[in-house]
């Protein structure tokens, strides 16, 4: 029996896979403060008009450029896992596959989309690119695909994390990007927060807003920003994982799957895995899909289907999502890449179509999974990743309750190796479980009060 | 152009190659403090009997037993990469190929033995191993291996390390192994020494002696003591990386190499990569074969051929080894895991035999080259394999000059993401590169004076 599946060179996927062809009801527009629709002109100082395209194409396949496939290939296919020591310890019948998003340079999944968000912004003349990052994943990824396309890249780190966790700072610093501290001097949003609060630790709301001024105010017009999850184009990146595992499995001979599992933030990894399955069940096919978020940050099982900013400082279009309210700022867990407020609009759309199905879970629970997991299969996860394994150990143990001989398929979206501090927390009974009570998300609800209500919502089906 | 080579399960090499059957000289044995040979039995209370038989060996070929290669299968066969972008970089004409170790669940080729160790301990009814790390690299592969093995391990950490780096003792714990800071209370050799020094920051040599003692002393026999490099046993079980090599590089059709790197501190992943090409070199094939060491302990390229003690508080028997003196402490180069006074026994008999020509390497050159392969190919190495970057882009350049189209193989030992401090230190400024002066050699060596000398010393050949 085979525990990791390869594919070669020529199996590699050739396309993404864009689900907006496929969904039941139509996508939603963007709106504009002004509650119009936001058209793909508007966005042109933000992206670069390549992605632009991306982001509102109805085409189901599209191709992947042979340049940025030959950079995935530095570390793709993702091998494939059966993950027999888990399941051996957990005595499941079921069997259990994971993609390992670990091996990327970067340590996770990210750099799917970084270097086709490079290459495409490079495609169009760009010469620097601007982003935010909380403890650093996003950015250090975005710094890898820019240090290979020979663009500028300008990071700003939410302050408290720039000054307590030097060490993705210093990697972003070694693939040549330039990270600076947020709020910083650099933008008139991040003097003026400063003047008004000079102590504040930051946030990725004010990070996204000095990334987003610098990007459009730069007067050669060759600067663009970039977002690192919950746009289509991040998503459809992402779908490489997905169809990827699809031709392992297939290569193994095992036709069906009947579990796909991935932890869910902004909602790329997930959509990465997931969205070639969920084509699937669109088409008929008999597969649970769960997206896993924290207990903390219920953003898809207890945030409504609004239209809301992606940003705290209401920068942003709006979009229309699962939303906890863009002034929801979530308990400090460690899963720092799951403590977003609002959910990806393609994923939002598939919980209310009914096509996936979200699930939350405690963040002790999830270490409890992940100190498993690297004891049986060897790899220190990501404390974002644990949140999959959690749903998937629920799932084996449903699994042999039932008696079925069931396949599940999980995303091991990236390793822990920059993020021990939390193992270390829940060793020691450091790691608290924060329920969020149903007030609370009301009273941060009331921040989208008044604006516009997507119609899914609107027809009741929410 | 394929820039990545992966092999099929049934393509992994089946067996272990032990160039002790191949040496022009056979090897001289260990010695004893009175100077008479070090008989397998005498090493029993040290090591399971089946890691003795391989340790004092003649067989060329040692079957890998097939539950250790599941083990290794869960992500060996490692990469072979084509460094085109490096190359393109330094517009060198020779072809560099790299073997990218760090995939492994510790980052670096040290889990190649620590699996193999782990698992003939269990068959000869080991419970526990104990065993010593300086920055945590090797603790860290055998907590992996023990893991997976269902056996218990215990880690004498250097205290500097212990108290400075965090992380890597983190990574121990989640893999379910006990790391004490050395010296510690728990042996006679702690006790002593904090009695003595009770601010000492440690040294390897304490914590080897920590280790020993602690295997020794169990009661109930079924304790036994592992070392990560240096040992006959542990260099044979790294072979797998350059049998690997050798089969990526038959599957593109690249016939030949001409220039085989890698860094050498106890020579475990440098003979790994090397010796199956050591073996065609004895064969009559014409390669270049080269360890890097740091200049600042610069034991293979100043230090004389001697019968020396591996470890400073000389419990190890004496072996026959190029040696800066047990007594030596290197400068505090970055590069830890290169800190070591002496070179395994089988690598300093190739360098005697003329088959392989070390190379010492500043350390600011070594990140220069880091830096360039991480902004080229994407990786953030060790700063131990820095050391076999440099070699290789100073191996580069000369193919330039000489206008040759070489054949350049090196061994990505490990990622530097645990490391990453030292990365920075060099971004601003702050390593020195220390040339150890030879009358502080000639001082060091004063400890080895009055030792039996091995025979190629006496007969000259040095």
């Amino acid at each position: 029996m085979s525990i990791k599946v390869y594919l070669n060179e020529d199996e590699i996927p050739r396309e993404w896979y864009n689900i907006a062809a496929d969904l039941p009801s139509p996508m939603q527009p963007p709106l504009g403060p002004d509650g119009k629709p936001v058209t793909p002109e508007m966005l042109m100082p933000v992206f670069p008009m390549n992605l632009i395209e991306q982001e509102v194409s109805q085409e189901r396949w599209i191709k992947i450029p042979e340049e940025i496939l030959q950079i995935l290939y530095r570390w793709r296919p993702s091998p494939l896992h059966r993950a027999k020591y888990l399941e051996d310890y957990l005595g499941t019948p079921a069997k259990i596959y994971y993609k390992n998003e670990s091996v990327s340079p970067s340590g996770s999944h990210k750099t799917n989309t970084s270097v086709a968000q490079a290459w495409y912004n490079k495609q169009f003349g760009i010469k620097k690119i601007t982003t935010e990052t909380g403890a650093g994943q996003w950015g250090s990824a975005l710094a890898f695909a820019c240090s290979l396309m020979g663009i500028e890249c300008k990071v700003f780190m939410v302050r408290i994390s720039f000054d307590q966790k030097p060490f993705r700072k210093i990697m972003m610093r070694v693939w040549g990007a330039n990270c600076v501290s947020s709020p910083s001097n650099e933008t008139n949003a991040g003097r003026e927060i400063l003047a008004k609060f000079p102590d504040t630790p930051g946030s990725l709301g004010i990070a996204i807003s000095e990334a987003v001024e610098q990007a459009v105010t730069d007067p050669t017009g060759k600067t663009r920003y970039s977002l690192g999850s919950v746009l289509n184009h991040v998503l459809l990146h992402q779908t490489i994982i997905g169809l990827e595992a699809k031709k392992q499995l297939a290569k193994i001979g095992e036709k069906k799957v009947d579990v796909v599992i991935a932890c869910a933030g902004g909602g790329s990894n997930f959509a990465g895995l997931a969205f070639p399955f969920v084509q699937d069940k669109i088409n008929g096919a008999k597969i649970e899909i769960i997206p896993v978020e924290p207990s903390s940050c219920p953003t898809m099982t207890k945030g409504p289907y609004v239209y809301d900013h992606g940003d705290t400082a209401r920068m942003t279009p709006l979009l229309p999502m699962h939303s906890l309210g863009h002034d929801f700022v979530p308990p400090p867990i460690h899963a720092g890449g799951l403590r977003y407020h609002g959910m990806a609009p393609l994923v939002s759309q598939t919980i209310n179509e009914g096509l996936v199905t979200p699930r939350a879970i405690h963040q002790n629970e999830c270490y409890e999974a992940a100190v498993i997991f690297a004891k049986t299969e060897g790899i220190i996860c990501a404390p974002e990743t644990s949140h999959a394994i959690a749903a998937v150990i629920q799932e084996a143990k449903k699994a042999k309750e039932e008696g079925k001989e069931k396949v599940i398929l999980f995303n091991m979206s990236g390793h822990g190796l920059m993020d021990l501090k939390g193992y270390e927390n829940y060793f020691d009974g450091k790691l608290q479980d924060y329920e969020l009570p149903e007030e609370e998300i009301r009273k941060s609800l009331r921040a989208i009060e008044g604006l516009p209500l997507p119609k899914i919502l609107k027809t009741g089906k929410w």
